[in-house]
């Protein structure tokens, strides 16, 4: 089996990838519509993009392909802590770090350990965290990256400090997208998106009646603009159970009748 | 008056500070937290803050200022037209550009347009797109930044590509937090946030089912995770009306009945 992710090899991609599918190939892509694609080809059996994490909140891009660009099926979900660590070439000591560098969001998750504890660091911008353990040990043991201990691995760099992170429940949700849809096992999630046929001021309540009706829980509502005009939108929701279970089933067509498109992105087995 | 906003000076946000304040002392601060600790402490008026772009979504760093950290008020809001420029050191041709930089957000909102004009290109991350401009201006000639226009000109850099982002309809929603509430307008918005008491499958059709009796339109919805745990959530709601007219302070009445907790971030004349 072969999994594509956003790469470099030692990013938080990755991770979710080796966590996943432990034995699978691995095949870094540069963005998440890169990785849906080398799905949709055969390049890849599977692909795992990231949809929300507990900081930053949805994964735009990542929400406009299954919206928009793609007829893939999400097949599973995996929600892991992201853990961010100082990573200096060897013999670098603390006192001796003068530059930092990171992706700047991994800068920002960090903000608070970097002013306490190094006050006087230069901050650099990095397009990834593994790129950022690569600019580091460019430097002659006076540069930092913070980066994943799996990317200090792969290029020889050393863990100075572990969880770094400013906040202490930073998880990421991340997608498995596939061809399939799995059975259902009793557990499931299903995430689905539509959009209103005009500006209509009661119509997301008539939708979320019909989940009240059925007594079914919406775990996660969300709107993104449309692509054709700011303040236009389109709905996201996620709720407990599969779409190929007689009352969901039924559910999801009378949900549909409230709307002018309806775009089921998949069931499958809810993360534990 | 002093309008806080997210330095450096020559970004987006200095744009909407002086779109909405021409004539005001400007300060820049180096983070949307900080922006609105400059403004609850006094050292500034207002403060503008990025909350949504029409590319890349919310911006979930001022979501939660607003919900978890401050007790400003919006006052109003900006919607501006996000448009990037390629930006060069005078004397510099499009044929000698083999490094671009900028925040790794504008190299991706610019993606086809790197791919099509400089293929071969080495992209560079920096922290902001006014860093940007001063890493490019530090090379022989062979440097390159997408940046704002007013950071060419801050920076004495040339503008070689005008509007080269990717999307033709990229634009961002700034609010501007303060200490009052404007009366109405006739022709406004009011934000709120709430949560429920627990897991209720039909908490949020209620309060839907509210607005939609008053026949009051919601232009937004969204959820957040709470910084408690992963999978309970906040929910945001933009509507039109404002909270001191008497119907939508009825509403508001109502609505708060469903609801554990309700904040009203602000009502604010709706930009047109």
């Amino acid at each position: 089996m072969r999994v594509a992710y956003l790469g470099p090899a030692g990013t938080f991609g990755e991770e979710a990838a080796i966590r996943f599918a432990p034995e699978a190939e691995r095949l870094p892509f540069p963005s998440h519509a890169a990785v849906a694609a080398a799905v949709e080809s055969g390049m890849a059996d599977l692909g795992v993009v990231a949809i929300e994490n507990s900081i930053n909140g949805s994964v735009a891009e990542t929400l406009d392909i299954l919206i928009h660009e793609t007829e893939l099926r999400i097949q599973a979900e995996l929600v892991l802590p992201i853990v961010h660590n100082l990573v200096v070439k060897p013999a670098t000591n603390a006192d001796m770090v003068k530059v930092i560098y990171s992706h700047p969001q991994a800068l920002g998750q960090c903000r608070k350990f970097i002013e306490r504890c190094f006050p006087k660091a230069q901050l650099e911008a990095a397009l990834s965290t593994t790129e950022a353990v690569q600019l580091a040990l460019r430097r002659d043991n006076d540069g930092a990256a913070i980066a994943t201990a799996r990317a200090a691995e792969l290029y020889g760099a050393e863990v100075l400090a572990r969880g770094i992170q400013d906040a202490a429940n930073n998880v990421t949700r991340f997608l498995v997208l596939g061809h399939k849809t799995p059975p259902p096992t009793g557990r499931d999630r299903t995430s689905i998106a539509f959009t209103f046929a005009e500006d209509q001021p009661g119509a997301l309540a008539g939708v979320l009646n019909e989940f009240a009706k059925h007594g079914v829980n919406c775990t996660k509502i969300e709107s993104r603009p449309t692509r054709e005009a700011f303040g236009e939108y389109v709905f996201l929701i996620d709720f407990e159970g599969h779409k190929d279970e007689p009352e969901m089933a039924a559910l999801l067509e009378q949900v549909a009748t409230h709307c002018a498109t309806l775009k089921v992105f998949g069931s499958y087995p809810r993360w534990q």
